[in-house]
């Protein structure tokens, strides 16, 4: 990917939303973490609280370890009704590029799937993200993923 | 943009289409006119009434200064239950370019967040806009808002 | 469409769903075959049913002229409460392209709106696409429709 060509950061940026997407729709949670830094944070707040600065939150997350625990959860301990999630993603925003990190923004419908049900809306909102340029390609250093609905229907196991 | 590059053109409609929709869903309404040109035309109509030809609208504005007083009225004079708009937009279809004017079409889905309530949907439907190319950039000529629900659950206050 | 080029690839395999989809939401059906080779395959079925290799399926066609009866079913001869569809794609996930095909996934919601009624999800999931490069430009040789709801709401009359 070459940092000056505006075109070819919005298609690496757009990839790579797609591919976390993917992971968490086809619950290949074991893939989600390697989109992430070691440093990593992950948030996932309501817009109420997101707006007024409050740090309540969903789920908050501090490094790439947290992450992979939280797989280990969603996937062996946590006793659950199974469910899959269907993200549809608005193409992304690029807020801001220095060449090294990119911040965009990104619209999110993400539709849950119960066994014998009809689909339900889990969230809609935006992720607000903070993007690294490494070796080994574009990571997610910041993920906020900020939902309109302060009310969330049931639990929420995995990452949204 | 250099209009003889589609791939250019088409990541520039997408990207104006984005940030009019980011505009409305972070209710920061008073950046919306401003995508639009001075004799911007706006309609929100049911699509029963646009493939019938008929002039009833939900909403109508035939100037950049009606969009003006819409936002006003949004924020200041229509006493209505608070709510949330969160756009997700498919990518656009560039139906016609003739180097000045770009007629393009994209799906749309509005879902609407109250307080202490789960997103109900506001509207799906197609925005029909007609683009123009300006010294500052694309701008809105003309957009067709047209939603295939020809019922509408509780009040439209902001554009969609 | 240059095949050595990603981001023309990408435009043009975008651009065709795009198409596609939007031939369904304007009830254009006998458009839709055209979008498909000659021997095109076309399957909607529950993700349940992929996921474990079973063969039932909502729909499955094995041929155009399979694609053009069901439209002329769609259109003429099935009775049925009509409805108007609307999809809102996530940008596709190129696969694989070995320069004649590409194999690629998109995620779908699909609403559905009837007459004085607001709209309610038809089927959520995703595409599993294969594409074949041909003289008259891209066309879809396979299509896989999987929805992650086994359950649907009323019949579903015309293609997903």
């Amino acid at each position: 990917m070459n940092p000056d060509d505006p075109m070819q950061t919005w298609l690496a940026v757009q990839s790579l939303l797609a591919d976390v997407a993917a992971a968490l729709d086809q619950r290949e949670l074991d893939r989600w973490p390697g989109y992430f830094t070691d440093d990593a944070r992950y948030t996932l707040q309501s817009r109420e609280n997101h707006d007024r600065g409050l740090p309540l939150a969903t789920m908050a997350f501090e490094s790439r370890g947290m992450l992979v625990d939280r797989v280990y959860g969603a996937k062996d301990t946590i006793f659950h009704d199974p469910y899959h999630q269907r993200h549809i993603l608005g193409a992304p925003r690029i807020l801001a590029d220095d060449g090294g990190t990119i911040r965009c923004e990104s619209s999110f419908l993400v539709m849950r799937t119960r066994r014998d049900a009809m689909p339900t809306v889990l969230a809609v909102g935006r992720y607000l993200d903070t993007l690294r340029r490494t070796p080994e390609g574009l990571r997610i250093a910041e993920r906020l993923a900020i939902f309109d609905n302060d009310l969330l229907d049931n639990s929420v196991i995995d990452p949204v």
